[in-house]
């Protein structure tokens, strides 16, 4: 049984399985080459893969067959991806590194980045409808594509990178910070959690809870972020610390002080708690994933 | 009766209704004032409504309300318009106007107009599967999603596009000219007619007789442009003539020469023709597309 392996072993198995699955939905394009070659450097490139393991967990909290989210966890990779090859660009981030490697405009130029990223949003809707689980009814397909589409979107990341940028070297409010966390990131973590009640059928109090659980951990994930960029271990963290600070960043500890943001990431993560337990689901994998989230060290 | 109308009368009739829907798409999105500014910039900014025109017209070849085809209209036009606004980039082909007014970027800044790309694309797709029409099924929308990513994605306008780019400066066969116009425009307009059939529940000859008439369309299309930018005239086309000449673009006449390219062109509006006598649907709305597109003046 999946459930008794430890928490470690769980995160580490799924990550192979969706590092696996990953290259599956882009080798078989007939497009340019360069342009495949593109879309696969960065979406092979490593990362957490949190995004898939909250809609695997979520399935798993219900009882159903981790199978039928498949296709959201890849279609979530592939936005977040997009989201990362655009935001890295000369003129947003304009950063040369992401997780150790060069970052995709530097390998293959800037155009190519661009439409590297336009591809792998554009083609992360197909893959999203493309599961042929008995399960899985085009009823709930239709709804992730809209959920995906809102919390991806303006009114969800897109609209979070705007505020985010819009904000630039200003000091922010806590509700402006809130507000650019709770849209970049957050959104797409509530994704995660809606795909997979929807795909497990569940009620709207219980899709309500899980979303309050979801923007309470992004909340929670982001703060961890900026302690660990002011007390984290270049090693473990494999980049270097103190950039927020280097780039005038308002950040939870340079808002509230480091004493104030470790008591509002634990706050945070109680929250998470309490909205998993009203949601009345079995949630082990998904407490365990929470409580990984606030002490995690990279 | 719309059947009725003229051609031109019905064309303008058909653009005044898409230009009153398409804002009401970007509107109500709650996401900061300037994306929202920047995405409505160029979805309002004009332009023919050619795909729109195509999905409304298919409906009506098939004796279906128009009114099915509304979210699909609208979404194919923020695709096409995302595409213009990333198209236009420094890093792409750094045009400066549009249309005759400013390209995104030159109004909103590069990065805004990346992120109104994206947000224009992302939303799309949840406008296609918004429809509350009564004959229009789950299992049509999943479909049009699907379609959609592959006509838009890396096997269709993204792939053209990179083709494009990477052919720049080169001299190009006719195959290669033509891959790059059938994935980077062609699909698009195949997207069109495969909607409309979707909707109206057309048989799989229909679809592929249909498709068959859209790729024709969409070179007979590319071939007036070619042809225009040499023989047009500035004042009724809107910009300046012999660009492509200036550009060292490899063109149809470039390639074939001026006869020979316009013997291309009646080509594959007969070819077109054909295929849609062949669908055995009626359509004397998308026959006058057809000759209109052979013999527009801008």
């Amino acid at each position: 049984m999946v459930r008794e392996l430890d928490f470690d072993t769980y995160l580490k198995e799924l990550r192979v399985q969706i590092e696996a699955l990953l290259p599956t939905v882009v080798q078989p394009l007939a497009s340019p080459a360069t342009l495949k070659d593109s879309m696969m450097y960065s979406l092979t490139a490593g990362g957490k893969r949190l995004r898939p393991l909250l809609i695997f967990s979520t399935l798993e909290a219900f009882e159903k067959d981790k199978m039928m989210g498949i296709e959201a966890a890849c279609a979530v990779e592939m936005i977040h991806t997009y989201s990362l090859i655009h935001d890295d660009l000369p003129s947003m981030d304009n950063d040369d590194l992401r997780r150790g490697k060069p970052t995709n405009h530097k390998v293959f130029g800037e155009a190519m980045a661009i439409l590297a990223g336009d591809a792998l949003l554009t083609n992360s809707f197909d893959v999203l409808v493309s599961s042929t689980h008995p399960d899985v009814t085009d009823a709930m397909k239709v709804r992730l594509v809209s959920t995906l589409a809102t919390c991806a979107g303006a009114e969800g990341m897109v609209g979070g990178q705007v505020a985010d940028m819009e904000g630039e070297g200003q000091p922010l409010t806590l509700s402006e910070l809130e507000y650019i966390h709770h849209h970049k990131t957050g959104k797409l973590l509530s994704f995660c959690v809606t795909a997979g009640a929807i795909l497990a059928g569940a009620t709207a109090f219980q899709i309500e809870k899980l979303q309050e659980f979801s923007s309470n951990l992004g909340l929670a994930f982001q703060i961890r972020d900026d302690i660990l960029d002011i007390e984290g271990d270049e090693a473990t963290l494999g980049k270097p610390i103190g950039s927020d600070t280097d780039n005038n960043k308002t950040t939870y500890p340079s808002l509230l002080g480091m004493e104030a943001a470790k008591q509002k990431l634990d706050d945070h993560i109680d929250h998470a708690l309490q909205a998993l337990e009203a949601s009345g689901i079995y949630s082990d994998r998904l407490k365990e994933l929470c409580l990984y989230v606030g002490k995690r060290q990279n």
